[in-house]
């Protein structure tokens, strides 16, 4: 059997990734549409080889499609989601507009696949990709014992706020070490030689979005009595989300059977000895977790350093590999 | 009245921020000594339109000097801290080699400067630079409620591992830039675009020495009773620590109440709205709290957003409080 898919969103940072494992883990396709808006209509990307030519969303017919991965913004999924899904095709949304909806499930395959069975929804949302990482390490400790409280404190690279992010912090840190004055665009602040305890909006609860993002997507994907307390916070780094997670749990475990329990997760890389850091996980399909820590005082508390591509796990791959779940599981 | 001050380890990024620093703030001295390896003997530096010669510590008399600073490693203070105190001189300690000796005072100025008195030391401790800033932003809340627990994660700038480090990311990005190997030199690992969760060296408890110094520091000069989680991170910044800290208290508190005690603190900058950044606090005597936000799910816990010039009151400013600190309280 093979598929008609498409990218909405295809010159975009995880468009393009998208693109690269789509190909790279051989997804069963019979068509590759790659969408964009009219400006980037008739462009040519390449990929293992094969040229894929850029078509206008505005003017494309979804009926042609089996699974349709949207990464193009929230307003794209706002206005074009729902006529792909009408047409009887599987929308896979990397975006933020579907997530907390009570009819649309929110998955990452490893923790919470059945909820595409409970749902039966034609809309798929895929999570933020803090959250994601975050919750492939916590969701085996969860089994163990369950996690009462979590206070995490991000530091997320560029590519999560797109291209031009990328571009800019180049551009910065050249002008930065020329002596000539620094120039903002996309990003709320200078990042070069800076961190911006900000990302997306603030609310009015003082929390930003992406904050509010990891503590309602956790209740949603891993246990609606979790209490979490974020601080996301934008680093200069290109690719690669790195957490700092401290965990309550609701009962004594020891550090050899939570690290038991995390070496047994196919999608966790464990260091007992050493650390993992941004640049070690690009382009890498792991979550990497290390220096986890007892705290010194609680038997039932816990400090640990994850990190992840946030193009791939956090984006892309987890994408792919909710489309992959529905073909195992012959949703489609 | 007028002292003789010195200087020990006047070259390093710490020791020039002393010398501007005592010139800034004018400081009564008669004379200042700068002092430093043989290598640097003879060396000029300007400050204000003054010119010090560098000097050779090993040669040194000490008996000239009321006040020494010293900055220049924990071997320099345990060779030659208590020769100058010998000599009736007190010493500033920037190190960490006395700071946990229970017959050595651990001071800043706004918590426990009565502490100067109760250890009747020649030697005096100043703390580590992320802890300082940590605890004049706790100390008026602790004073409303009793802090339980602590969990800080730290974004600490290059400037705090000295000058060779600042030049190090200077050059990592050069040559990232420009398509070349990156060398690694005085950090553990890469910082250019990247983030290290590895701050001094590892101890047994899988914690790094830098945090265990975020734990006992806390509970020296604060209360003995606080429990401290901290993971600390290098960032790839110039000057200023961030830090990202949650606090569980024994009482219910109101923002209010909390923002109240933050304002009344002449060393704290507190911003009701948006934040303040690393590249915002450099040169500036303050430390800066923002998004100050209440736990969603408990009245009793708050995160917050602090960061300070790690080479000021993380340490050149917190040493000279120290000593006009002594002068005040006429122990010199």
């Amino acid at each position: 059997m093979t598929y008609n898919v498409a990218i909405i969103g295809a010159t975009g940072a995880v468009g393009r990734q998208m693109l690269e494992c789509l190909c790279q883990r051989e997804f069963p396709f019979k068509n590759l549409y790659l969408l964009a808006s009219a400006k980037s209509e008739g462009k040519i990307i390449s990929c293992f080889k094969k040229k894929f030519e850029v078509q206008n969303l505005e003017s494309f017919n979804p009926e042609d499609v089996d699974i349709a991965f949207f990464s193009a913004g929230s307003k794209i999924s706002e206005l074009y989601a729902k006529t792909f899904a009408d047409a009887k095709c599987f929308v896979i949304d990397n975006t933020s507009f579907f997530r907390m909806n009570k009819e649309i499930p929110l998955i990452v395959p490893e923790i919470n696949k059945e909820d595409l069975i409970k749902y039966d929804s034609k809309i798929i949302s895929n999570p933020n990709c803090s959250t994601i990482q975050m919750l492939v390490t916590l969701s085996p400790i969860h089994k163990l014992s369950k996690i009462l409280n979590i206070v995490v404190s991000t530091y997320q690279s560029v590519s999560g706020a797109g291209q031009n992010a990328i571009s800019e912090l180049e551009e910065q840190c050249y002008s930065y070490l020329k002596g000539e004055n620094i120039k903002k665009k996309t990003l709320p602040k200078q990042i070069a030689f800076n961190v911006i305890p900000q990302i997306d909006v603030f609310l009015q609860n003082s929390y930003t979005k992406e904050e509010m993002k990891m503590v309602n997507e956790t209740k949603k994907i891993l246990d609606s009595e979790i209490c979490v307390n974020a601080t996301c916070v934008r680093v200069p780094t290109f690719v690669g989300h790195a957490e700092s997670i401290y965990i309550e749990l609701e009962e004594k475990i020891s550090k050899v059977e939570l690290e038991k329990a995390l070496k047994n997760e196919t999608s966790i890389s464990y260091l007992a000895e050493g650390y993992n850091m941004p640049i070690d996980c690009e382009g890498k399909d792991f979550v990497y977790v290390s220096r986890l820590r007892k705290d010194l005082f609680k038997d039932n508390a816990y400090n640990m350093w994850v990190v992840s591509d946030n193009l791939l796990k956090g984006a892309a791959l987890n994408s792919i590999q909710i489309a992959e779940t529905l073909l195992k599981m012959k949703m489609l």
